[in-house]
C-alpha cells in the first residue's frame, strides 16, 4: 500500500499516523518529494481500511498495491478452483452449460424444459422460485411451491437444480437445492453472503449491475471468509449508457478475473444482451473468451414466459445453440 | 403504454397478442405504418408486465407512457407527503438535518456529537449500528450494541433517532429507532422493502448506485403497496466513470422526483462526494435545488472514526455548515 | 414515431403541433386515453427533428420507431456491404487481420513490423502518424513524415495502409493511405465527417467513448450522406464505470449492428483492454461474436513503443495470435 | 509518480527501466514489499508518459502523485485566473450569465433576444451559428451568415459575443467574437486546441461527455501551452446511465476544479438537464455551489427554436431566473 503525505503537514499528525500504521504491524518505507512524501508499507494490507487512513488530515491519497481480498485471490491459491455440482464439475477445465426457466411455473413447464435440456446435452438445471421483481405488481414467483416442484423434477430426471435466493429466511427450503444463486441485486447484500459463507453448498454469485470487478471478488471472500470456498462467479452485463441491449456484457470480465482468481467463471448472456436473438452469438463468444460455463434462459413457450419471456429461447433454439458451443468448445479444448 | 408490432406479423400471432391484452381490459387503437404498426392501449398498464409483452414475437418494441407505479406518483396524489419524525416533519416545505456518525461506536462519542449537533440546531439524530462494508474484514458496526447506545442518545437528547437496517431479521431492535434507513446497495432487496411496508415507521429510502430515478420511485411503491405510505427518499450518489468523487452528486434528481412523486427528497453530500470538504457546497446547492432536508456525516474526531472518516465533518465544521444552511434555507422560503 | 401529448393541452396548442407535422407531410393518428393522448405519425420520420417537437409546449414525449439513419440502415439495404481495401475485401463473409504499431517510429521499425505482420498473414497494415494524446507534452507522432514512412512500407510490402486523421487540413498528406480512420475521440466531429464523405476512399470510424449504437450509425450516415458508402465500424470498448480495463469492450455492439446495419463491423481489442494480456482472448471472442475483422497493436519491441507499448503484442505474440485466429475463423465459417 | 514493480523481475529488465529513468532525470526510491517492489519517483513527471512505462515487462502498475498537467494547476498558480470578455470579467469573485438562443435564426431573433436578456441585466450575448448536430438531416446552423448577425447584435448592444467553433478552417470568420466556445463532442479534437492556443482571446471549453476532470483539465492544458491562458471551463453534463435527465450535471465538478485549478468554472444548466423546467433549480444550485457564470439558452419563440428548443427558456421565464440568480448570488457573496 502507497500512502502519499502532504508535505506541510506538521510532525504531531505525521506522528500519529505513523504510530498507527506502528500498531497494525506495518513497516513503512518514506520517499521525500518536493510536495509530497510517499509512504510505502510492507505488512499484510489486506485488513487496513482504506477509509480510516483517509481521515487522518495528513493523508493525500491511498492507494492499494495488493488486492483487497485473500482467500479469493489466485496470489493465495494458484491452482483453479474446481467445484462439485452433484456428479458435475465445473472449473479448472470443466465446462457445463446451466439451462432452464426465468421462473418455474408448473409442474408441466419445468418437466417439459428440464426432459428437453437433457436431451440437449445439458447437466443442470435452473429455475426461478424466488423473483427480484423491480415492480410490486409483477410475477414473484412460486416461492415454496417452485422449489417443491423443480425438486420434482431434480429427482425425476437427475439434474442437480439451481435456484436464487432473496432472504436467508427462506434457507429451509432449499435444502434440496444443489447451487444456491445469489443475484446481481443481492452481491452485495453483506448479511446474506455472511450467511451463505456458512452452509456446505456452492454459491452462484451474481456481479452486480454498477460493480466493479474488484467488489465482485470481495463478496466472493465474504463467502469464503465463512468457511464456504465453493464459489462459482457469474459475469452477467453491467450497466452503461448503452441502451440498445439491456445491460452491456463486460466479456473482458472473464480473462480478468482469471489472472486475479482461481474460481471458476461462467457468463450469462440472457440477462447480459436481454434478448433473445443475442443469446448464440454472445455464449459463442464466451466459449472462445474462456468462461468455464453458461447460464441460460429455455423457455417451452417462451411468449406465456411470467417474466423475461424476452431473453428466453425457445427449446428447439436452445438445442441448437448447445450443439453450436459443445463443438465450440471441443474446438478451443483441442487447441489450447 | 405504445406497442410497436412487426408488420410481417402473421395474423395468428397478432391475434394472441390481441387477446392477451384484451384479457387485461387493454382498450387497444392501431396505427398501421408503412414497416410497423402502433398499438395504443388505454387503460391501466401500471400492472402490464413489459417483460411479458416482448416475449410475443410480433412485438417490437414496448415503451410506457405512464408511470410504472401508482401510490408513489405525483399523478395519483398531487399534494406532498409529509412525514412525522417524532416531532418534527420533513416535506411540504418542512426541512430537516440529519446528522450524527457514520457508525456509533462508544456512548461517550454518540453522547457528545449528539450533544453538539442538538446544540447546532439539528433535531434528528443519525448513527449506523449494522455497517455494509465492501470488505469482511472492515469493522461491521456495533450491531445491537449499537442500537442500544443510540437509543440511550435519543433519551438523553429528546432526538428522534435514524438507523440503517440490513437484514429483516433484525427488525426487533429497531423498535427505539424512529426512521429505519435502507441503505442503497439493498435498495432493490424487495423482500425486505416488502416487508418494511408492514411496519408503521417513516423509512428512509437511499437511492442505489446504478439505479435509475424510475426504479428508485419502483422501489417506494414496493414499501407503499404493503401500507406503509411513510416514505423519504435520499438522493447520495450514482456510480459514473469519474474517480474524482466517491460517487457522482446527481443533483438534478431533486427537481425531476418532485415532478414525478409527492415524497420528501433529501440529500446525503456526505457520501455522494466521500470528501469532507465537498460537503459544504454540495449541502448549499442541495438546499438551494429544493431538497427537504441533508443527512450529513459528523463526528467528535473524524480521523478516529471506524468508518468513512475521510468524509466525516469534525463538529466545529458541521456547526459553520449549519448556520450556512439555515440562513441560504431562510433566503430560499422568503424568495420563493 | 409516436408523440405523446398532455391532455389538459389547449386546443391552441395542439393546433399548432398539428400544422407543424402536416407541413412535413406526416399522417397523424391519435389514440386518447385518460391522462394523455397518443399520436402515431406515419411517413418518412428520419428527417424529423426530435429536439424540435420537445419544443412544443403540448408535447410530452417523443419515441421514434423508425431509426434516425437511413443509408446505413439494413432496413434500407437487407444485404451486407464489402468494401474493397486494394485488393482485399472486408464485409460480406470476407474478414480480415488490420495490424502495425501504434505509431510509426522509423523506417526500420514499420518495416520489421509490417515484414513480420505479412508473414503472419495479415494482409492490412495500420501506423499511428498524427496520434490524439490526451497530455500535450506527450508524443504527438511522426505526422507528415510518418505517412511517408508507412507509404514506404506499402509499396515494399504490396500491403494497403491504414492510419488516423485528426483535421481535414492534413487530407494531402493522405493521397497514399488506402483507408482513412478516424478516431474515437472524433466520432461526432461532424465537419470532419462531412468531408470524408466527400472523398472516394474506405472511411474506418471507432465508436466515441461514450457514444450510443445509434449514434455510431449516425455518425456513419453523416459520411454516408455526402455520398462515400465504403465505411467500417470498429467497436473498440466504452467507458463505464470498470477500472480493471481501460475500457470495456461492448462485444454485444456486433450483433446489434449487424441487425441494424449492412456495414462491415470490426473490433481492436488493443484499445479496448488497454492490456496486452487480454489481446488474445479478446480477439478470439471477436471472432466467434461474428465480428468482420480485428485491429490490433503490435510492436517488434513494445517496451520502447513511443505510445500504448502497454496494449501492443511483440511480434512472436502476436504471429501466435493470429494463427489461433485464422483457426477459429476457419472453424466458425464452416459451421454457419 | 509510484511505480510498483513485479518482484519476480529479472535484474536486466529492472535495469532497464531504471535507466530509462535516470535519463529523464528522475530520483528513484525503492521500498521492497514481499510480493512487489514500489519505487517512489522524485522530479518532474509531468512530462513523463504513463503509457510508455506501462510498456516495460516489470511494470505491474504506475500511479500518478502529482496531477497531469501545470499551467492550469492551482499547485502551479495559487491566485484565481480572471478572465476579461469585452469590458467584464469572469472568475475570481466575478460572476457572469452568458444567455443567448442555441441558434441564431435572423436577425429579428438575435436582436429581439439580445434586447431582452440584456434588458434582464444580462451582459454577454451567445449564439450558435456552426452547430454540432448528431444527424446530418438535422438543421446545421446558419454559419458564417450566424456569425454576421451576432455581430450585428454584438454592436447595437454593446455585448460581448461567444460562439462556438467546429474547425479551425472557420476561425476567419470568428473575427469579432469575443469568446470562442470548443464544445463537448470538440473538446478532444487536440489539433483545434492547440491551434487555439496560439490566438489571443478568451475560450470556453466545455467538458466532453465522457471525460473525467483530469482530462478536462488536460484540454484546457493544451490551450494553455500553446500560451493562451484565458481558458473558462464549463461543466455541462456528464453521460451516465440514468434517462431521466438528456446528461447528469456533475456539480461536484465545481468544487472539485476549484482546489484543482485557478480557472474559472462555469455551468450549463441547459445542456446538463436538456428540459427548461429543470434550468431554474439547477441555475440556483451551481450559485450556491460556487461557480463562476451561467450559460443559459433563451429563445424569444422556443416552440420554434431550429435547435434544442425543448430546453429553451423564453424571454419571461429567463428574466424571472435572472432575478433569482442575482438575488441569490448577492446573499452568497454577503455570507462568504
Amino acid at each position: 500500500m502507497v500512502i502519499v503525505v502532504k508535505n506541510q503537514a506538521n510532525t504531531d499528525s505525521l506522528n500519529s499516523l505513523m504510530s498507527y500504521l506502528n500498531q497494525r504491524n506495518m513497516t513503512v518505507k518514506q520517499t521525500v518529494g518536493e510536495n509530497r512524501t510517499i509512504l510505502g508499507l510492507i505488512g499484510d494490507t489486506v485488513s487496513l481500511d482504506v477509509d480510516e487512513l483517509y481521515a487522518f488530515p495528513v493523508v493525500e491519497s491511498v492507494r492499494r498495491i495488493q488486492e483487497p481480498y485473500k482467500l479469493a485471490s489466485r496470489t493465495f491459491r494458484s491452482t483453479d478452483t474446481v467445484v462439485d455440482i452433484g456428479d458435475y464439475k465445473i472449473g479448472g477445465g470443466n465446462f457445463q452449460i446451466i439451462a432452464g426457466p426465468c421462473s418455474v411455473e408448473s409442474e408441466e413447464q419445468i418437466l417439459e424444459v428440464a426432459t428437453s435440456v437433457k436431451k440437449s446435452g445439458v447437466n443442470i438445471l435452473r429455475g426461478g422460485a424466488y423473483k427480484p421483481r423491480s415492480s410490486p405488481y409483477a410475477f414473484q414467483g412460486l416461492m415454496g411451491k417452485g422449489l417443491e416442484l423443480l425438486s420434482e423434477a431434480k429427482v425425476q430426471l437427475k439434474m442437480p437444480i439451481v435456484s436464487e435466493i432473496m432472504s436467508i429466511d427462506d434457507i429451509d427450503e432449499f435444502e434440496d437445492v444443489d447451487v444456491i444463486q445469489v443475484g446481481a441485486r443481492n452481491m452485495q447484500n453483506f448479511k446474506l453472503l455472511k450467511e451463505l459463507g456458512c452452509i456446505n453448498k456452492p454459491i452462484l454469485l451474481k456481479r452486480g449491475l454498477a460493480n466493479t470487478i474488484e467488489e465482485f471478488l470481495m463478496s466472493a471472500e465474504y463467502i469464503m471468509a465463512g468457511g464456504n470456498e465453493q464459489v462459482i462467479l457469474c459475469e452477467r452485463g453491467i450497466r452503461t449508457f448503452e441502451t440498445a441491449t439491456r445491460n452491456t456484457l463486460d466479456i473482458s470480465a472473464v480473462p480478468v478475473i482469471k489472472r486475479l482468481s482461481h474460481l471458476p467463471v461462467i457468463i450469462d448472456p440472457s440477462h447480459a444482451s436481454g434478448k433473445a436473438e443475442l443469446v448464440e452469438p454472445l455464449a459463442l463468444a464466451s466459449v472462445a473468451v474462456g468462461a468455464d460455463g453458461l447460464m441460460i434462459e429455455t423457455h417451452n413457450n417462451p411468449q406465456c414466459a411470467l417474466c423475461d419471456g424476452a431473453q428466453s429461447l425457445n427449446l428447439e433454439q436452445f438445442d441448437s445453440l448447445v450443439k453450436k458451443v459443445d463443438e465450440l468448445r471441443k474446438f478451443v479444448v483441442s487447441h489450447k
